[in-house]
């Protein structure tokens, strides 16, 4: 279980001003959650995680992998090989951070029946139909 | 330790038409984790969801709490007092998801130091300073 929704010590995603909301942005938003879960299993250059991460264009890719890397989560390794071949990693900061969105991702997954059934309820309710 | 990362039977986060892809962007987004996160102590009022997730408008809020509501995640009470009270309180589909949004935050809060050092170390390299 989790006691740490306040602050732990000087620390508080609450705190617009702190570091742990900035990464907690990165790790999550609309892409950076998604890179760090595909990263879980192991090393992949770019095009495959942006097979993995499915709808994401180069350019959002580029940067998202950027600031997650900046963080320190993600490590950029560029091999002497013939084509070039660049590997992106989850670093140790990384790696429990990324394990925790897949836990996270876990826990929606075990839901979604019942998240799906309460949409569908509502839909039905408010007569707004599929859409 | 997790595994979900692909896919569990039809379930993919990674598939952009996949509802827990959506879920996982309400759940997390730039304010459904702190909003769910602030919500595990117990239910709150508007006013104190506002103030817990601090730099939020009312207007962002808003719109956060109803798509956590459409979801199922975030239920609205209200209660027949005078002046009226409005409580938001996590469902039980809800819960598990927002405890998980707690871990991810602990284990930010645990490499914190490390990110924060990285970073210093990155704007020293490359001669940013603090900006």
């Amino acid at each position: 279980m989790s006691g740490a929704v306040e602050s732990v010590g000087e620390m508080s995603v609450f705190d617009p001003d702190c570091t742990s909301r900035e990464v907690l942005e990165h790790a999550t938003g609309r892409w950076g959650g998604l890179t760090l879960a595909c990263l879980v299993g192991g090393p992949l250059r770019f095009a495959e995680v942006r097979r993995a991460v499915s709808g994401i264009s180069d350019r959002m890719l580029s940067q998202t992998l950027q600031r997650l890397e900046a963080d320190g989560l993600v490590s950029r390794t560029q091999h002497s090989a013939i084509p070039p071949r660049v590997d992106y990693a989850l670093t140790e900061l990384g790696r429990p951070i990324a394990e925790r969105v897949c836990d996270l991702i876990d826990a929606i997954y075990a839901q979604l029946p019942g998240i799906v059934a309460h949409q569908r309820g509502l839909d039905a309710a408010t007569g707004s139909g599929g859409d």
